[in-house]
């Protein structure tokens, strides 16, 4: 490609040979009759062939003009327009099939712990570091590329980086055909991006979320429902099993907005998950920080329990938004059945809570996914406004002792403050109590713990 | 930079004076000669100062549109174009001596296995999740920085993400300069990406590929041959070596294509690898899982072969296509010498395989590389066609069994079922029955293997 | 979107006719008086028609080639501008306010050690490979996330990938808050990248260097001068401390250029750093290899020191810059603080260098944020140059011995040649010979090493 800048016209050459012309008019009054008409004749025959000239000059520099606009404007097969939303820069080609976008995410906390017992480590952290791209091709085909450069240097060596890594088939429609890894749908909180979470962490019922594995899935939507199931893996990356086949998820949900207007949702889902274990070890666990990362302990823990042949989860979801006023709640009940003389466990948790935007702003909703989705800042700090803010009341309550396990059961109240300088940036401060840890025979055992939680957001 | 758009220019404005002129003619005929030249050098006058006016207007207004075209349609200094060929987002200089492109794939598999001995696992993985960027300075200089984010997460602990990591001169013509880390030039297959590879995993001659170290490598290539050489160290990451010098490679290979043109090749080629292992320990192993990557089962294994000196490795290659049938073989033979009073071990492995597209299209090869390159899809799937239809079917043989080193033989048959709907984006399924694993002692010593196999893959 | 391009316009149909009326002039001269005039009326009234019949075509012409530029120069609400400046690929929208720009760096490193002992292991590494992908929005908003690909594959645990994670307002003017990940103001050749740094490796002083973590920060800067403070957690990363609180810091610096011109500089430095210890362990410990990196051997190591309660560390810079000559220092003592009967430890370190460019090129400066910049290569290879040759001589000292700490003392110089053969591409040999290990009870003790450390380096 080549695209030399030719500035060769020059349209002040047009003017020369009419002004030459012009003095004539002026000494022509007293002249005889044929000297006038010749005189006449020639100025005539000189104007056309002065019209002609401009004719052809302006035809040649038209022509130029146009060839340097084609030649330009579109300066090659498959060129990609770039564009921005002011947070993140999208490609696509003229012909819209395809499209490349570039995204990423940072959340950097800090908390500080006051407990009895002092191990629980104040501390700094980034929580999230993603970077991820994704596209379409032949209009029909979506993938997407997510990892989480803060997870590699986790402690915890079975969490991973690769979030999303899948391709998507949308050429039916509504319905989406998609294989990789991505989230199992269950949960609002859990389906909803970290990034709209009302308060810093998930709510209690996360514990028993699936997150994202490898798998199948079919979903759908229209302006008042959304639909999805998939078939799933147990294991999100590269790992060699050494023994045993992997444990499989079978996943679904459905979720009905009877009001799914902006700033006027109501919105119920349900969602149900049959989880079979690793076969070789038919081991599961399930555990709890105080809804915040910084701090490892984990006030509730089941420990392994053994011999669970497949374990079952029902999922309740509501959440209403009222202009700035809204509502969520979610309940989460599962079964481990276990074989021979085990008794069967049955665990569960709930949460429930209320948010406010002090500043008139209303919680975004997705009626086609069921999902929460990005707040829009009325008036952004930098354009003559002071940002969005919201505050927020959250109950939390999870029970992870049945049968012989003792996991505890916890309570948690926490108070969320958030502040959105622009539609992307987001400072949180969280304030969270432990009502009560009911744990027999663990140091956390009625434990009084109170967390400031900190975070500074951005995401493009 | 700002491109304030000024639509200023009203051209309507030129025909107002004009339509004023027009009433004259029709009543002239009347009048007295004086009266008729008087008036008609009145309006000569007239349309010479409307001609005047209308070439002024006119240049003001070509002005203001070449300059407009001038400064919006190249902004800047430095002014990039981005293109896409319907796949990957290209970036270039208006100079063609700067480029940039960024680019990706995704392989998700599942696999189940029907093993004798059931510790084979059935499961899914991520098997590769790129990420690139490569680009080109100053018109002679290419770099290629490649991460492959399923790697860090692999139990091998001595796999490691980073793939291509190079920078290459090119002011040299056909030859090029490469220092950093990147494919010691050895097998066509293993020089061939690994998305163009006919079956989901390369043949049993794998288990020998020297795969990316640090080194310098110089290549070079024509119409019909490629020839390229390298000294590499051993190790491709930024480890601490705590102990003894780095191992080492010398690595050649040249390739000759008789015939080279799309659709009919004849492809020859001959490789040859000196390496000396890391000085301390003098030790080497080799390994081979059945031509699957979910299990961790390695069918074959020498262990642990001590007291190497040097090792050397011979490969040769041949491969043709003929229109939408294709054959490829190739065979490995190497050598561990060893010190002292132990026995040197060759080892050897072979595959060869015919592949037929059903749906007519021809495998692609790059002559002046030697390697297989993206195949074509003729009738896409959403533009009317069916995608690409590809069967193959292969035989390898490995023997890692030579004087006192018991690593057993392995022969497999391979039988490979390709969906290519887009040219970016293939399905793949394949069977693998172990026909006969040699191995005394192990428990996997005539093992019964079956394996499926399962892909999707796509790359932008 | 869609920039169907309709080149509809033929400007040569303006020309047809005026052409006819052209042989009408040579007839006129014998007719009658009246029949001439007649044709003269004539004339003109065609002469109208066809200005105005010009008029009606340019007018449609100019507005269509105007419609054009508007539609397609600036295709979409929120276009975004693509450009280069040869090394890398900026994106800006045409309001300026948002912004985004996509970078990386290679250091592809071999070394070669003559030592005593023969433990130093000759090898190869990448000693960095960064992504990095930076931005503005809402014009007073940057981030920047920065990875160090190299930096996962490490052997040393502590060392994690994520470098550079922040977000920063700068809507004060000249003062700029930065929250996250970065590094905390100590040291000149700390602060300047790892990509102009004189050579390969930093100083001997960066034993002491904080390198980064997160933290919020203040910093300011003028012509003459920089100013930084902030304070910082210990762990850069997403790991789940297990006990007691984390260390954290209060850092500063101020630096001043009483000289700060192109090839003309002065620069002095002061900075501060108060550490205090993670509160379970109160432990630190200091360690140098020999000014490379692709060795484990630390020639001098405090190991372990127990019992800190608080760590304050002092550091001094200078540097001149004077035409292609340049010389630099800095120096750095430290106090680590010890409860009990533990005395405390009193540690430092300091390095002094002479650079010359034979090819007459200066290192460049920032004053405004007090480091080293990028050097601009004269005549760059391809550009009808050799590119930029650099020589270099440092001497380093470091003590690590104190009170009963026998950490060791080390005297190295080191010899450097720089071939910029682009502003971004760079080649480097190291020449480091170990004056002195005063190390008492350990084999390093008068240890005789020489180095050779060779660098290939790309960014973008």
């Amino acid at each position: 490609m080549s695209l030399t800048l030719k500035t060769k016209i020059k349209p002040t050459a047009l003017a020369i040979g009419l002004a030459a012309l012009l003095p004539l008019s002026a000494s022509a009054a007293d002249a005889d009759t044929e000297a006038r008409i010749q005189q006449l004749e020639q100025q005539v025959r000189t104007l056309l062939e002065k019209l002609e000239a401009q004719n052809t000059a302006l035809s040649q520099q038209l022509n130029q003009q146009q060839q340097q606009i084609n030649e330009k404007v579109v300066p090659a097969k498959g060129a990609v327009i770039a564009t921005t939303n002011g947070r993140s820069l999208s490609f696509k080609s003229v012909d819209d099939a395809y499209s490349f976008q570039v995204g990423g995410r940072l959340q950097a906390d800090a908390a500080f712990y006051d407990a009895d017992d002092n191990n629980f480590g104040d501390g700094t952290a980034i929580r999230r570091l993603f970077l991820d791209v994704r596209g379409t091709f032949a209009k029909d085909w979506n993938y997407r590329f997510q990892y989480d450069f803060a997870r590699p240097g986790s402690s915890d060596s079975s969490a991973r980086g690769i979030r999303d890594a899948w391709i998507q088939y949308t050429g039916f429609g509504a319905k989406r055909i998609t294989v990789g890894s991505f989230k199992e749908p269950f949960g609002l909180e859990h389906l909803t991006s970290g990034l709209y979470t009302t308060f810093n962490e998930r709510g209690v019922t996360d514990l028993f979320s699936p997150d994202r594995h490898l798998g199948v899935g079919l979903s759908s939507g229209g302006a008042h429902w959304s639909a999805a199931v998939g078939v799933f893996g147990e294991r999100p990356e590269g790992d060699v099993a050494s023994e045993g086949d992997e444990g499989w998820d079978l996943t679904g949900r459905f979720s009905y907005a009877p009001l799914a207007e902006p700033g006027n949702v109501v919105h119920l889902g349900v969602a149900g998950r049959y989880h079979k274990p690793e076969d070789s070890t038919n081991e599961l666990s399930f555990s709890s920080r105080p809804e915040s990362n910084i701090t490892g302990v984990r006030l509730i823990d089941t420990g392994v329990v053994p011999g669970v042949d497949d374990f079952q989860a029902l999922g309740l979801e509501a959440a209403g938004i009222f202009g700035p006023f809204s509502v969520q709640a979610e309940y989460v009940a599962t079964r481990l059945n276990r074989g021979g003389a085990l008794d069967d466990v049955d665990l569960s948790a709930w949460y429930a809570y209320a948010s406010f935007f002090l500043t008139g702003e209303s919680r975004a909703y997705k009626a086609d996914e069921g999902i929460i989705d990005r707040t829009r800042v009325a008036r952004p700090v930098g354009s003559g406004g002071i940002g969005a803010w919201e505050v927020a009341l959250r109950y939390s309550n999870a029970d992870l002792s049945d049968a012989n396990i003792i996991g505890g059961e916890l309570e948690n109240l926490t108070l969320g403050l958030n502040w959105y300088v622009l539609d992307n940036l987001r400072f949180s401060a969280n304030y969270i109590k432990v009502l009560d840890v009911d744990r027999p025979g663990s140091i956390y055992d009625g434990q009084d713990v109170d967390t400031l939680a900190l975070r500074a957001q951005i995401d493009f």
